[in-house]
């Protein structure tokens, strides 16, 4: 027993920290883990090609036989979407409420995995033993439906995730935020808090989902005559939900276009967490037999992403709706950071082809899904915890979250802003750093994780910006004769057709760098290739300020 | 004269509409041009590699002997930035206030010209005869100093241009838009408003810069023990006066960092735009003499480009400045659209240097330059034009500053959304489309103009995408034999190193594609080339599920 209680409860995170996305919570006391979420993040501007990054989790592969199970708290990407990746290589149980399981699911039938995976069904309220691990549920209420923030009892005190949540006084399911659970938690003592900080710069509370179905009607109202086409995230299920009990009520028929928008209508029904009145739902197909004014379409494309059903209509491109001025599109939703051009692009064309838009700039139409200062202010002060750790958010939004804890009396060394692999342990007075776990970014490109790395997104960016020029010749080495070449290949750099003469004159530049190296006697083909590149580098950088990539290839014949 | 009655006026815009930047308004009467406006748009990520956009303006080359002047509204790039490659192919006088041909004059310096151009400084309230023109700048403000807008008598009508405006009832330099000007021009009679249309979404009034001379104070005074570094638009000389007098008023010295700030401060300040007190601008070499508490720094970088003075603070690669806990950053500006993740990554790169950091989402550190719809409204109450054109915004923008016409009292018929290239005539009754005239986006990358077309953009960004894999051998045709090679090389495809056993399977791949075609006696080298590549390319995608692009380079020996 002596040695139990010296020992500390270990907290790491392999994600969720200093970005948005890819949240992935460690906890390990002894000879125990338990891992809260397992997300993805999509790549930024700097990963070109990247389809989507997923934590490093070696760490988890080199304790594997530690690890009591995997606790989901709700369905979204950021907190779901790595389980078919990481159940690659390790398998322990997976825990999580229904739909969050039913996302799940789906997602693991798109891949092939080594072992059958364990999934564990939960419900809000339900207690796991995991170890000496005791975790419990907690409902919260958050942009999709059958959210929950854990609280685990760790032999060092209670250890108290929040999940994404917000405060929802008039949820549409009628199943508010447990703030009774957490308050009865809190009064018991809570060690240590892990609270996301995603609207950690913004005042207030966050509006209830309630408010959006109140602007849904209005615009209902006021446009009678139109066809009115949603697009919003698939995965808000309450939002659907409002869109079909708006449209129901106002004798019109909704069909759903997308394909997750199909699939997590045709899940959130098949489970519960959708209900459509008989009839009310028509297939795409159908639409024909419809006036404009009896239909409601509700479509993926809310941020704007090329190929999907709304960029598709705003093109002219997709094949089973046309939309014109009879038709009104409701983007409810807002941009994600960093999709706000693609967003607006959207917005240009559909408005550029005379369809009616309304989105968040300049209508009611979309609320958060996650607390504002003031519900964040609530969940410190119903468990006032110990100490605290920031999570989920940009460096910026965990900053303004400890300051916030600051103002509400919490001692700024309680607070600790980790970073990604960080090993913070904690005991009963302590809280502090102490080393780290491997981690980090891994890359999916295609069927390839990890095969992409800086070099290759370098070389991606380089030829981005000024393209590509190939050199090939073939040399006979013994009798230093330059046998045929040097050709000159390019791509992305200019229009050959009318950049004929740059083009002549960076082959004889090639000539001359062979021949030099040639007359030269020089053999090392490196030192050969690196003088062709810095020669004709250098004259284009003269002649036109461009920095394309130069791709020497001498073959030896 | 019946002859000229019958003519009419055309308006035509070669920038500056469904887009932000790049403005060019062209107004033609009879044997009589005028331009308004000469500017560059920024590149998207839709443009890599791309340095800036100017318009094309073959219809003015076409059209040279017509033209009477280009008349610039205020100094920003996207309506000045043009001017030294505009003034390649042609060289009418250029008429603009005087700090907006100081910074024309400052770009010319850094380009070569065949011609000497002729700038000709005008005052608001200046009128000008330019040919059957009558020209007259009228002042606004704007969050660049000595901005005008213009008011054109034609012989149809009066025009009036907006340019780029707000209503600032407490502006810096004490010089409050002309709305008695604009009003007499009103009571006269206006048939055409030309009107801006960036803030048209945006309800209310956009708030005074003065409003953040009171922020600055406030700031200061909070922060008396700290370095302050304000990051602002170099062009806003009242930002930077404001900065400038709160400094001297706290007896701080102020030293300047970065190319555009220092070069728009001097500028200035030569021109009589800047006051600074004797003593209080320091160089930014001195700063060490000083204590933290005793200095301001003014600096580039509120866009968060990469490679501006403050990100290069906040990556700790400032060779004068090394930023820490004592010290205070203001952003002091909004994130242009497409630059919210940029300006994310300095905010949070500061914060994580232990810096003090205050932007717009925490703080009243930035008010816009451009007119809220209030303001937009005020300017079409004064005139009340017969028919109204909105320019500069996007299409949305555009579509709700129609609407906002229209809430006003305008019929629907007498607004245009026009489109680049797009030939308005109008007369005293009626406005129409009437044609179009060549036009569109020329791009520069480093000296070549127009050189990078749609070809060499979808390269650079399937290069981009998934890298390049190049194929090189060497044939002796007439022998039918392959004399070296396959070679394979790629970038920015994978790692090579860790994936030997996928290139020498994609050599073999290359190596049975060309035997292939031998054999069958083969002899099109196009046909050998489209072989190759699609073999590598179905091998790689089934491989890799990547796309590269292929490129197979096979010599002749």
């Amino acid at each position: 027993m002596a040695k139990k209680t010296k020992q500390k409860l270990k907290v790491m995170m392999l994600g969720g920290l200093g970005e948005i996305g890819k949240n992935m919570t460690v906890l390990e006391y002894g000879n125990d883990i338990i891992v809260i979420d397992c997300g993805i993040a999509f790549p930024d501007e700097e990963m070109p090609g990247i389809d989507l990054v997923i934590p490093d989790i070696s760490y988890l592969e080199a304790n594997a036989d530690k690890i009591r199970g995997i606790l989901l708290t709700h369905g979204h990407e950021d907190h779901v979407g790595a389980i078919p990746y990481v159940l690659r290589s390790i398998n322990p149980p997976v825990y999580g409420t229904r739909l969050t399981l039913g996302i799940v699911e789906k997602k693991l039938s798109e891949h092939r995995l080594p072992n059958v995976p364990e999934l564990v069904c939960v419900n809000a309220g339900d207690t796991l033993q995991l170890g000496c691990f005791h975790a419990e549920f907690i409902r919260v209420n958050h942009s999709i439906a059958d959210a929950c923030c854990i609280a685990v009892k760790t032999p060092v005190g209670t250890v108290v995730h929040s999940g994404d949540f917000k405060l929802d006084l008039t949820p549409i399911d009628g199943k508010m935020m447990d703030i009774t659970r957490l308050g009865e938690i809190g009064n018991r003592g809570v060690l240590l808090l892990l609270c996301e900080s995603t609207n950690a710069e913004r005042p207030g509370f966050t509006p209830s989902e309630k408010k959006v179905g109140q602007s849904l009607t209005s615009i209902f109202e006021r446009n009678a005559d139109k066809r009115i086409v949603i697009a919003t995230f698939s995965s808000n299920v309450h939002r659907v939900q409002q869109i079909i009990d708006t449209s129901a009520k106002y004798g019109r028929k909704v069909a759903v276009t997308g394909r997750s928008m199909i699939n997590i209508v045709g899940a959130a029904v098949e489970l519960g967490y959708m209900q459509v009145p008989d009839g009310v739902l028509i297939d795409i197909n159908e639409i024909k037999k419809y006036r404009p004014d009896q239909l409601t379409l509700i479509t993926t494309g809310s941020q704007g992403e090329p190929m999907s059903a709304l960029s598709r209509m705003a093109s002219g491109e997709h094949d089973r709706v046309t939309l014109t001025s009879s038709d009104l599109v409701v983007i409810s939703a807002n941009a994600i950071p960093g999709n706000e051009k693609l967003v607006g692009k959207v917005i240009n064309s559909l408005l550029a082809r005379g369809v009616n838009v309304l989105y968040d700039a300049v209508a009611d139409v979309h609320v958060s899904g996650h607390a504002c200062q003031e519900e964040l202010k609530l969940m410190h002060a119903l468990l006032r915890p110990k100490f605290f750790i920031p999570i989920h958010g940009e460096y910026r939004h965990m900053v303004n979250h400890k300051k916030l804890a600051e103002f509400m009396g919490m001692p700024e060394e309680n607070v600790l802003i980790s970073d990604i692999g960080k090993v913070v342990e904690v005991d009963k007075d302590s809280m502090r750093f102490n080393g780290t776990v491997p981690s980090g970014k891994l890359l999916v490109d295609g069927f390839g994780v990890g095969d992409v790395g800086n070099i290759v997104l370098r070389d991606r960016k380089h030829l981005s910006q000024d393209g590509l020029v190939v050199v090939v010749a073939s040399i006979d080495m013994e009798q230093r004769l330059l046998i045929s070449g040097p050709d000159i290949v390019s791509r992305g750099f200019v229009y050959v057709r009318e950049s004929e003469e740059l083009m002549e004159e960076t082959r004889l530049v090639a000539l001359n760098a062979i021949e030099n190296c040639l007359d030269r006697n020089m053999s090392d083909w490196m030192e050969i290739k690196s003088k062709v590149r810095d020669d004709i580098a250098r004259f284009i950088s003269k002649e036109t300020k461009r920095k394309p990539m130069i791709l020497p290839i001498i073959m030896s014949v």
